[in-house]
């Protein structure tokens, strides 16, 4: 079993990523995608006229603030547009797949945190209507049924609280727990990136290898999306993953490429 | 096995709903629901500053004319925003609800319209790039293999053609075909209105029976949605649907009330 993460860029090509997903599945290997939509909304708050909020927790940490017009937008967006699109393009190349979020079947149910601390001009701020949160367990019996059947199971946010309240969770803290309770072995990661670069700046500068017992140096030199992907992979890691591959999701067969040791291999 | 309709107005209760279809599946009843967004999609498009655009066929039939754009925000509301939140609420009364659309496992499978007649000021317009069709066959062992699960499954559009393009299709057309293949034999449909009305604008009208065999009389005399819901009833009737109740989206136990003959029953 691999499972499959995409980011939300705008530059990922869906195409490529379908070819390569249907080659695997004719192999006879089973996949599970998870995907962004961040590009997507971006260009929907734009044509809103909506402004993205985010917030900075003290420790510098920044995240998006998702009150309940923005939850609106991300399930809009990531659940309905971005999720379609992926499983017509995927059906298209023969694919059988399924999109799903996580309130699904309550595939990701998770917790919402009702405080955060937000640093505004210098001064700490008690968030409590944002609808973020994290996943603590999975409905693995419904994946596992999908994947029985030959289904592809694409997922997406929100994930869904006890109370049945949607959330917004991070992906890669998501797969983490995915890993834990599906025994998960194997992860390629793409974006729109070689891999993981020593210097962000230059395409040539991929890391070919890193020993998962390294990630802490790497997180301490990455910064916003990149250290929330390592962040998610070293809890990854702890819970069981065996190899996990970056790789670039703009160019063909990105998916083997990377499994090839074309971007970063982490182990 | 009871399929239950309910239609697009932003007065339907789903609060009301999700409580009726709790009690149904704590008494072991199998239950698919299959949803409309219409209400929803008009706000968007006016935040949007989007004009809704509709096609009048030659023999006078309005319908949608869904180009990329509209599709797109279809698709958005549809399985992104009112299916997910109708899951969340499902899901907050114990229901295992898992909302999907006629893409994902190729539920709803279908053929786009290549050529549309419009009548657009006396003249007759040849439209080729709609994204509109219908439903011609059902995964129904997806959807069997949900069922027994007790799983709710909560559908919309789009469907999806063998070429792998999201189209947009009748709901009550779409439900014809499930009736076909799923042997369906009980459906329920709730709206914005007490029942099928002699006046439309008098809620005390309901017509309390109506013989399936009669349903021409009430084609001729009903106009717009309504007589499109009659249509996909009648194409049901003929595939083997044994009784259908009309009833009101916007009540305390619209379902069991509707069942109970409060609103209209057709058989």
């Amino acid at each position: 079993m691999i499972l499959i993460k995409i980011g939300g860029g705008i530059q990922i090509n869906w195409k490529y990523i379908a070819e390569d997903i249907s080659s695997l599945v004719k192999l006879g290997e089973e996949v599970i995608v998870v995907h962004g939509a961040n590009g997507q909304v971006q260009n929907l708050s734009e044509s809103l006229g909506l402004e993205q909020k985010f917030i900075t927790s003290p420790s510098g940490h920044v995240s998006r603030y998702t009150d309940e017009k923005t939850m609106d937008i991300l399930t809009m967006v990531y659940s309905g547009l971005v999720n379609k699109k992926i499983v017509a393009r995927l059906q298209s190349f023969g694919v059988n797949a399924i999109g799903l979020t996580g309130a699904d079947g309550r595939i990701w149910q998770g917790k919402r945190k009702e405080n955060i601390l937000s640093l505004e001009k210098g001064k700490t701020k008690l968030i409590k209507d944002s609808l973020t949160g994290f996943v603590t367990n999975i409905n693995h019996n419904l994946l596992n049924l999908l994947l029985e059947k030959d289904f592809v199971p694409v997922l997406t946010i929100p994930a869904i609280t006890d109370k049945g309240e949607l959330i917004n969770v991070d992906n890669d803290r998501a797969i983490a727990i995915m890993v834990r309770d599906m025994k998960i072995k194997t992860l390629v990661s793409l974006f729109e990136a070689p891999g993981l670069l020593k210097d962000v700046l230059d395409d040539k500068s991929v890391i070919k290898n890193i020993s998962k017992e390294n990630l802490d140096k790497y997180l301490e030199e990455n910064q916003g999306r990149m250290k929330k992907k390592l962040l998610g992979l070293q809890e990854s890691f702890n819970n069981g993953l065996e190899v996990a591959y970056f790789g670039d999701g703009r160019i063909k067969n990105p998916i083997t490429r990377a499994m090839k040791g074309e971007g970063t291999k982490i182990e």
